[in-house]
């Protein structure tokens, strides 16, 4: 296990990398601390949890509501639950999420720890310190700004996670390497989703540098007033899409990045449109879509990303730099549209 | 108006006193502004509401749960309210700290200002950022820390109050005089409430000092390691007995002043717990009363000032100056039991 402490803001997270599930109590009390989690999970790791208080939710983004935060916080308290206690989010994002925001407003704020078990959460979800729930078809509509106390990241977790999830994470990773890492860009081309996950090594070092990638650009921004905006490539137009057709958050972004590129061309001049696409096919992520863009462009103008009529938007110079442009959203529209 | 710029911890807080309502234009702007309010309130300022966009909520402590937050919400993303809205609670306490709560959390928190409405309010609630909801019998079990962007005293608005509610308000100004301010015990006790009540100008000045005083010591301690605990002076006791019984705020704080008198008597020698009992009546609040003892020290048990086994409890060791405490739980009630 490789431990440091990372401060962001004026809060302090230590970041256990190579840690295993097994190792837990080293970093929280057993009998001070609850593992909220869902029933994927408690159903894979149900051994390995003995002996620890656990709260299990349904899984699924569903289910990242107020209703189940409520249900979480009724059982804190049945459990008396303190500021004594810490509170554990075991999962994908969703439990992240949920469990980040509990923890920052149950008794105002209570340690809170993350073990992301889904790549997703383990390169983008647990890191940030950003949590929240669905109102709606409104992504994370309402949440909280909070560094988590810790993150522990065994990637011996990744075993169960079904194809599809690892799919999504690679969304994120090929995000992180499009806005910021060239060179990742580059190792990502080279190989694909089977060799990361034959290789425990090769994984957990790509995990390793994407959780680390993604911390150092909130450190510098951590409340997104400038370079944390860049994280949302893809995102835009990918959350607006994820809320009107089944697709997974990853599969979104993907389509996202897509069409980012593609404005980046028309706005930018840039050139690697084809490259990025390739990439994200590769890792058998959709690219294209048609969709109803009326519809979307309506969840588009409740993004939270919108000042009035204007949206930021995420484009790229070059592959490794990504930009923020402030758009009118009718500009984005008519480009889209006529793609 | 008198506006001044006051900073607690990284934020800051602009105070308006003497502030008329119908000026609110000055402070927010009417287009991006929602305010939310209670329908007394509605009813009572209609007139002067007109304009502003209104979210308008039911009276009284049990609607300050999730479910209410929820709906304001939903309210909000329907309004189509983004980052740029400023959230303006008009009310009492139950209003303050809904709109706290919910501006602290949507899109992860957006501008937010109070206009206290009621006496307890405007020398308590409104100030010091910490507002949150009741979660069955525990009361703000959820909630956030957020200091509100600005404050708006209008003394006039205390005319629609009903007298009970000047009695809450005055328990909080008698625990003020009590913890931290014997000249202003010493007025208040050659006052009443009919005197405050009938001049403008003698309730202004008190609700600016008692603003004040509560802001200094949230000021030294905003995330209450020390001196903030001291503004929990009568309220250990008084959050049991206020959810257990028919009481107000006011009415279970005073009732928790008068215990934690005696409690100061037994354990610090505190000698002037005739004087402070008979400021309390003087304003029409009680002192003594019967409670079911096991049932209170249930719930004093999931107080979120517990720390395990003990408890921080207030006590004086004069009037103008409180003390914080830590005393076993079992302590505490055979204590009380036997008084
Ligand atoms: N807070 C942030 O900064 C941030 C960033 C990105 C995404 N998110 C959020 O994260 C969520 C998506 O995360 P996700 O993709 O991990 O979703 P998720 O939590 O729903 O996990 C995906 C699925 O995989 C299962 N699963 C997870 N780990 C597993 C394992 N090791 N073995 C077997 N099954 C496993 C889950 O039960 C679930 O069914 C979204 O709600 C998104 O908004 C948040
Ligand atoms: N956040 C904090 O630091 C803090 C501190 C103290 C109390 N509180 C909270 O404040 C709440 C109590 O505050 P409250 O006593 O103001 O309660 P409240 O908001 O329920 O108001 C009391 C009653 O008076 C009415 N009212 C208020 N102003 C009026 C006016 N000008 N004219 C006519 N009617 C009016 C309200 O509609 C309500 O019926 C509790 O929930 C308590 O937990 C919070
Ligand atoms: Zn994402
Ligand atoms: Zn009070």
């Amino acid at each position: 296990m490789e431990s440091k402490k990372i401060r962001i803001g004026n809060a302090v997270t230590e970041y256990h990398f190579n840690a295993s599930l097994s190792k837990l109590q080293l970093v929280a009390d057993r009998k001070y601390s609850v593992i909220i989690t869902d029933e994927n999970l408690y159903d894979s790791y149900k051994k390995k949890l003995k002996g620890w208080n656990t709260i299990v939710v349904k899984p699924g983004e569903e289910f990242k509501v107020q209703q189940t935060a409520d249900t979480i916080v009724d059982t804190l308290a049945e459990m008396e639950a303190d500021r004594k206690t810490t509170l554990i989010g075991f999962g994908g994002g969703v439990i992240t999420d949920l469990t980040g925001y509990v923890g920052a407003t149950y008794m105002r704020g209570i340690r809170t720890g993350f073990i992301p078990t889904s790549l997703l959460a383990m390169v983008d979800a647990s890191i940030g310190g950003k949590n929240g729930i669905d109102v709606g078809l409104y992504k994370n509509l309402v949440g909280t700004i909070r560094q988590p106390a810790f993150l522990f990241f065994d990637v011996s977790l990744l075993q169960s996670l079904p194809e599809s999830e690892w799919q999504n994470g690679f969304a994120e990773i090929i995000k992180h390497s499009c806005i910021k890492d060239a060179p990742m860009f580059r190792e990502l081309a080279e190989h694909d989703l089977a060799y990361y996950r034959g290789r425990k090594n090769a994984i957990a070092a790509l995990v390793r540098r994407n959780a680390l990638l993604k911390t150092k650009v909130v450190q510098r921004d951590e409340t997104e007033q400038g370079e944390r905006k860049l994280l949302n490539f893809g995102h835009t137009l990918g959350h607006a899409l994820e809320n009107q057709f089944e697709l997974s958050h990853g599969q979104a972004v993907s389509i996202g990045m897509t069409y980012a590129a593609h404005l980046s061309s028309s706005l930018l001049g840039f050139r690697q449109t084809e490259k990025v696409v390739s990439l994200i096919s590769s890792y058998g992520l959709p690219t294209y879509a048609s969709f109803d863009r009326t519809k979307v462009f309506d969840v588009l103008k409740h993004d939270k990303k919108r000042e009035r009529d204007t949206i930021h938007y995420i484009l790229l110079d070059r592959i490794g730099k990504g930009v923020v442009h402030t758009l009118p959203l009718d500009q984005v529209k008519t480009i889209i549209e006529q793609l």
